[in-house]
């Protein structure tokens, strides 16, 4: 019987998620079922949070495991009650964390925290709509702009790379496709060498390429073996011969791929938090 | 003097991020500088960090705050070296999960974990390419095949909530602007009216619309205040003659409002961790 994990926050329980995935994912051989409830943040809401740890742990024959980012005392107080194995965040962590720091939190005075701010918000939909203005070499002229210009070829990963840098550090990511064309004129095309130092390049296993390829447009010389290593051959030695930096993705989350040519590049996140 | 915060890991460092952000994010009054350091996976790099983090400490007159998810030990008895007031998230839970568990995690016996799973890798790039091929419109004939539509009047936040759900829940949404047209045809187009039960509206207050509309087009018809509140009156009234559930995307962070419409609906999560 697999075992019941509950992230309850009265937030969007984003950090409960994170971080008890990240604690379970050291559990390799276990299995658990996970259950998120966000913006418990009423008593009615922490009660009907309770039946449903308690019927979890009926059901499974023992305790849940609840992780829990509740910042209210008397919600909290509700949530407690359940049968259940608590991880608790907060409260391990602020008391410390108040004493080090010489002064209360919000949590102790029982304030929740707002989670926009105005800054972080516009440099995030900024970025966004720059990834999606200069995606996939749709335009060039706005290259002065970027923060990093992803190269690589076609369905190597440059588009989730570019959202995901845009939407989780606010930094503007251009992509662009490079062609045989691109990699058979033994230049850069001038969009590019234009801003040399911002081209970051992407690369990929070429059975693996052909596969992804396949699923769009199955059967076709694109798509083929023998065009995915020609290509993924090409574009390693314009890397090498260029000198841009480049990393594989595959077998890499796309978080892996980001952060990596974050911790490469030295490129500083737009996002305060 | 500014303190500083270093989110320290093997990995991506995301999870020393997420939950080291929250912790910080309860004091308020506060602000701290921030430094990412992630794939500190081996000891040069480790003595590298402690380096950093020794720095810091004596420019700031104060030890640093340091988030680490650190799983291999000799690597982390090096980072403890550094003059840092520690807040160790897989030390301290991690023991007590074992117990409970009745099992040793993958962080007692030194091994790290794989973060890339085919099956979520594979529905994750799928949701973000359903995503962009349905953005603003673009098509409707795959809204079959969506999870969700969202609709709403144009820069009201559609395209960034669609992404999101994509990257974050492997969730396919669609989403379609809906024009003066619509409005006052007193009825959903036929593409919406068919899928009525995935539709999920968007509003948001008129003045900050205005702001918006007015970074894309300054002193046009579209970005006036005139405009936008005609917009948004006629945009809820349709939404509740045709009994659409919808949220107000002003003041809330993209998170929120993804993961209110998740708890709003009962939407499920197509990623597993």
């Amino acid at each position: 019987m697999k075992r019941y994990a509950f992230f309850i926050s009265d937030g969007t329980g984003i950090t409960a998620e994170t971080l008890g995935n990240s604690l379970l994912a050291q559990f390799e051989r276990l299995e658990f079922e996970r259950i998120t409830m966000p913006y418990v943040d009423d008593e009615e809401k922490a009660h009907a949070a309770v039946a449903k740890m308690n019927q979890a742990a009926q059901d499974s024959g023992q305790p849940v495991i609840l992780f829990d980012t509740i910042v209210n005392k008397s919600i909290r107080a509700i949530v407690d009650s359940a049968d259940a194995f608590k991880v608790d965040i907060f409260a391990t962590f602020l008391a410390p964390l108040e004493q080090e720091l010489g002064t209360e939190s919000s949590y102790s005075v029982g304030k929740s925290h707002l989670a926009t701010d105005s800054h972080d918000y516009q440099a995030r939909i900024d970025a966004i709509n720059f990834a999606l203005d200069n995606d996939d070499g749709a335009r060039t002229r706005q290259y002065a702009e970027a923060d990093i210009i992803l190269v690589g070829v076609s369905r190597c990963g440059k588009t989730p790379t570019s959202l995901y840098m845009a939407m989780q550090f606010g930094i503007k990511a251009a992509n662009y496709p490079l062609t045989e064309e691109d990699m058979l004129d033994l230049k850069l095309p001038k969009s590019l060498s234009e801003h040399r130092d911002k081209l970051y390049g992407l690369s990929i296993d070429p059975d693996r390429l052909a596969l992804i390829r396949s699923e769009r447009r199955a059967n076709s010389r694109y798509a083929s073996l023998k065009q995915c290593y020609l290509e993924v051959e090409e574009v390693e030695l314009l890397y090498q011969r260029e000198q841009i930096p480049y990393i594989s993705t595959t077998a890499r989350s796309i978080e892996e791929i980001a952060t990596r040519i974050l911790a490469d590049t030295g490129l500083q996140r737009r996002l305060k938090t």
